[in-house]
């Protein structure tokens, strides 16, 4: 066990050091090698993705149009694909979407980092989620946002916590920016923003002079028909609103593949600051997608993934009905691949030790929280472990932490 | 030719924006579709991409390997390709590195823009030759370096020059940072560093406590053996200098695969910054490149790849010699893209659009000068253009130019 616990000590200070996505990745590779289920990872199972079609795909590209598909190609993206960005923003809600309001990105975390970097000067205030996306967070840290939290409860964001914030931090005469949020099935939580405060979030980013950036990544992948129902913020607010999603759920994250859709002002500056980024995201990537967005392969599997990711929530949300301890709860998540998990009590710090050596592992609460809060919160996904193993893994969870 | 008047006022307006390397490869996509040759974008020639070899590889990797080639991978970039790249520093007389120094990037593009973001306060002074590569001013300029320009002759930098601005800088008061220099085979002039000048400009960063950023993208491609013998800053002052370099150029630029070699210190940091910026490059593109290194594929092709790269040198300057005005001088490649043309007098702003009437394409000089000079010069890369094509292109040219 002597090694594990070295491995665990310096993933913990990555996550102290601020390498906390890596952590989490490097985590999961490093459990990959040993009989340790993981709900580390929020990444898609590699049971879904289309192998035989993408190396079918990614041949006949290589050999039909390798002389474009390996060159350099336009900053912004390759334009069939721009153009199917476009077409699925409308499908989405956004009526007026057209190329020139997309940029293809290297993942939405990308897109992130852009716009963080267009957006953000140093001091400006960004509310977030409490808990939110570590990649986010990373990204609007990396501009120097001063990031204010903003408490949710089981409909996402609460409306009067988020006003009541805004008007603290403006008695204070800081400078608002912005609001970001992940309205679906979200990262870490598995909450999902209520329909009718969409359209009130909107509305105090007019009342205020805020951009909102949606981070939209798992949009496609409800369990339930009502889930899927729930108008983007940027259907509502076209002109306030900077939407990201991304093909890393739907296809493959390996591909790196994402947009943003923005108001024509915004993309043209992230336009100009992705080039001096990376020139362009990778062109064989964009082509890859742009074949399987065209072919109808990734629409054609998505009530496949839905039920795929659907079955492995519902197996996690009986195991821990089955084996929580009394003090716990959880959210019921209507898509996404994660469940927040809480306790009314401080969780011990031994506790992610503990549970490797029970043979689980996890992402403990406070890299999610900008207030410094989390400690009695852990995050488990639920996309990448078969269903056996999601009812082991949480026995054994629940048996490390009663053990405290 | 109404739409080609307009669609050349566009591109020189993108230019004006910033937007200059993709100006430069809308320009050469456009013109790809009419009968204009083309010296302006500075990419490979498709012509050298093994599109079967590739093919073959992308679709086993994702056949054998694609559940990891396919999902999320470390911020550095994939253990096998980050140790050949380790390899191959130690090949290139940097005889410490280890995986330690080396982060995989988007093209050594997304390197000069982590490096510049990690390493630049505003108003730093990085001291740039003239001319220098777009991206890599658009990438200090991103992160508000104050860029001071070096004279070059057909040795490279002037050392005494670069001493001169150095202690210009110093009495002024100014933040020095670090020397932004491409040494061999230059982008945009094809000018090489001369062996004896990298020591001196390691020595002058030592005295001054000046960092070095090398860009050594066209490493690989020399014309002959002389040239190919000069050793890497990084080899003689490994504490001091980055290393960029890529696989653009040898394998396919579509795939963005680049890297990085730095003292870990720096590396670590790079890497911090990395994962906030697309979390990791492609890993499918990086699966790809590391076959493509392990197999011996890439390096199996370098002797054809610098024949068919001098053939096509050769070609243009012969064309030079036979059409050139009198008033005219240009660079000798010793490798690389690139020849640098240059006139006594100011070029009229009239003539990238008079060329294009003529059927050839190039790149005016401005965007490549941080001093704001340039006017006398313009870009002509030779990697994209057949022998015939840069024969009767350099004669159409050369009868716009006389036309002034």
């Amino acid at each position: 066990m002597t090694k594990t616990k070295i491995e665990c000590e310096d993933l913990l200070s990555e996550f102290g050091r601020g390498l906390k996505s890596n952590a989490i990745r490097k985590l999961t590779l490093l459990l990959g090698r040993r009989e340790v289920i993981s709900f580390a990872a929020g990444a898609p199972s590699p049971d879904t993705f289309p192998l035989e079609e993408l190396a079918e795909i990614a041949a006949r590209l290589i050999r039909d149009r390798g002389h474009a598909a390996l060159q350099y190609g336009p900053t912004r993206g390759q334009s069939a694909l721009v153009e199917a960005v476009a077409a699925k923003m409308q499908e989405r809600g956004v009526a007026e979407a057209s190329p020139a309001n997309i940029v293809l990105t290297s993942g939405s975390q990308q897109g992130l980092d852009l716009l963080a970097r267009i957006l953000i000067d140093p001091g400006d205030v960004v509310f977030a989620e409490l808990p939110s996306y570590i990649g986010g967070i990373i990204a609007l840290q990396n501009s120097r946002a001063e990031l204010v939290g903003v408490r949710q409860d089981d409909g996402g964001i609460i409306i009067g916590d988020l006003r009541d914030k805004i008007k603290t931090a403006l008695s204070q005469g800081r400078r608002l920016k912005c609001v970001y949020t992940i309205p679906n099935f979200q990262n870490p939580s598995g909450v999902t923003l209520a329909a009718e405060r969409r359209g009130e979030i909107v509305k105090l980013a007019e009342e205020f002079d805020l951009l909102i950036i949606e981070d939209d990544a798992y949009y496609d992948l409800y369990f339930s028909q009502s889930a899927a129902q729930r108008p983007p913020l940027a259907a509502l607010g076209p002109e306030r609103v900077v939407y990201l999603s991304t093909f890393s759920k739907t296809l493959a994250p390996g591909l790196r593949s994402g947009w943003l859709c923005a108001p024509a002002a915004i993309s043209s500056r992230v336009e100009l600051a992705k080039e001096g980024a990376d020139l362009s995201s990778s062109v064989f990537d964009q082509a890859i997608v742009s074949e399987a967005v065209s072919s109808g392969l990734i629409e054609r599997r998505l009530p496949a993934l839905r039920d795929f990711y659907r079955s492995r929530c519902q197996a996690m949300l009986e195991a821990l009905d089955g084996n929580a301890p009394a003090d716990a709860h959880w959210t019921k998540p209507l898509g996404g691949f994660f469940i927040l998990m809480e306790f009314d009590r401080d969780l011990d710090t031994g506790l992610l030790q503990r549970a490797i050596d029970h043979g689980v592992a996890y992402v403990p609460g406070e890299p999610f929280f900008v207030n410094g809060g989390g400690k009695n919160a852990l995050r488990l996904a639920f996309s990448k472990e078969p269903e056996p193993n999601i009812r082991t893994g949480i026995k054994r969870l629940c048996e490390a932490i009663k053990a405290s």
